[in-house]
């Protein structure tokens, strides 16, 4: 069993705020990161498939492969984007770390069958900046 | 002569959009840049001071000094902010690194003597992301 | 279940020195890390919470209350400090970073819940320098 | 129970190419990691050893004499070589990282008892570039 | 004046080898980098472009047309190449960085007024592995 | 004229503290840099060597032999040491980084000739930590 890893990266605005609280808590609960007109972040995605490799290629999961679905299925929809108003699948959640990857995770989940017959997605790591990150294993 | 350098950091939104450009131009000059509803980035600056050191420290500039002259008037103000939206001294500017390094040099020049009788600004880099950064020497 | 981590970072001077064993045996087992009067690195310490997020904001843990947290109750005590002499936790025991990693967990375990009610305090990683790293899951 | 780890970096060239199939096939599974001429990386390998603390060091494996027997065994071989003609134990094998990670596996777990009666190993990470990396833990 | 830059990266082969000595005086220069089958980088290139901003855009020069000509130039020619063997400029030349940056500052100063009125090459930085580097200012 | 460059990295311990001061104006001038027991740094020094190529080698200077000249005549005497006790050149020297530079550029300056006809010392960077550093053009 193998582990094999990508990092693909995308440049967001967001702002960590909850509709259904007032304002003052959301700044009691967020701080600046409620800033009403948002921040934003580089942000840094690494995708780990699991699996045994191909007898032919040695592979688990061709990484050029997994970098194009990931750019397609993901970055293309959340890079150069504000996570609270333009991204689909974000619809109505709170714009964390948090749920971006739970939904990351379901995306990559049901696409990465069409690119190995050998790999499993094993987890995600997403870093907001290069201190504060967030890992998930699927459940 | 010696140079010596802090490296601070902040997240910010922002978008690439000049104002008096029909949108189309804008889209056309800046691509994902000027997304509507903004994107954003963690910026990295570095700034450098030379003189020569004073004999009882062994300082240019005290780095400590100086790291907070940078946080009271440039981070606070930027620092989980819109560029666009939010910054009194980015007020009319396009919300570039060019234009913002150049605002940065002259509040910490304006600054710089409170905290040092030795050292001068020599420069200013701006990391937007790892892979693009603008620097200026102030002329 | 989701994974968040937090890095920190200090300075402290220390040295691998067994007071129980002779000078020579000492130099013997730890070489240049035994030189009598110290050497120093720049640390980092990577913290992770795990749990089930709050519904209310999205976090397993408030990243900035853990960052305050591990400040307050392991960086002010280790950082721009002499690991061997001035570390009340760490008096008796040889200064290395698989005893120094072993008591910061214990006291980031102990003071965890104070700031959540959702996250369990999951591992460390102790970087005493970018190639040597020592990592503890409390057990 | 500790984890430490030992980051080593070697320089080598490679191609991608199964020899038992055509060129063309070669160029649609690789594309550009099968040019017949090589190609090359920095590799980047982690090396983590599991175990209980000698009381009498605080180590679970001295990580100097780690760095020296990696660099003997494995990093001597590699190191400023073609994966796919210099090196022994790769010899009939595709020259990937997914089969270079489970050889120097192989290696390494024969020679660590050498250098420590209390640590096992537990899993070698290998980076092929800052993107890309594999990850093997011997099963 | 304003100094912005570019980071791109490439992977290849090389060997340091002059064809005009003998096989023992080329092992007496190069050491390991004479290996006959040669080894290989992660190889940085960082450009450096100089000038005024044009007033529509802000930009000295739009760091996404330099990126695609610095791919299209130079990237497309060495990434995933062997440099003695497949890289036509640089036929007839040791295979070295120093040669190398020559070569590319060549090349991009004869195609960078296709993409901007208002800048001017500065400088180039070369990484050969993230502790050795070269720089050439184009004279 | 190309510029190559080496880094190399050093563990050591230090205080800022000017003995023909008072404790109290050292804690006022030097905060926490002033801990009586000393703290300690990962320091990284980048030496830059400026030239034309020898025809031969292509080489500004052969970066092995820098890379051992740097240890033989720096490394060695600061690396695992207290710059304040253990340092012949820093004796009677605040053991500043802005001291310490200028030192080290004396003594590369002074043996840089035996290593090479074609290049000369150009500059120094040393950091004491990623976001502090200090650079020296030995005049």
């Amino acid at each position: 069993m193998l582990y094999v890893s990508r990092k693909e990266h995308f440049n967001a605005a967001h702002k960590l705020y909850n509709p259904s609280l007032s304002k003052e808590r959301n700044v009691e609960l967020f701080g600046p990161c409620a800033n009403e007109n948002w921040h934003g972040h580089n942000f840094d995605l690494i995708v780990t498939v699991k699996g045994n490799p191909d007898p032919e290629t040695g592979f688990v999961v061709d990484l050029k492969k997994l970098s194009t679905l990931i750019r397609a299925e993901v970055i293309d929809k959340i890079d150069h984007k504000n996570l609270n108003m333009d991204v689909d699948f974000m619809r109505g959640k709170l714009a964390s770390c948090e749920n971006l990857i739970v939904e990351i995770w379901r995306i990559l989940n049901e696409h990465l069958p069409t690119i190995t017959a050998h790999g499993k997605l094993h987890s995600l790591r997403l870093y907001e900046t290069p201190r504060n990150y967030v890992e998930y294993y699927g459940e």
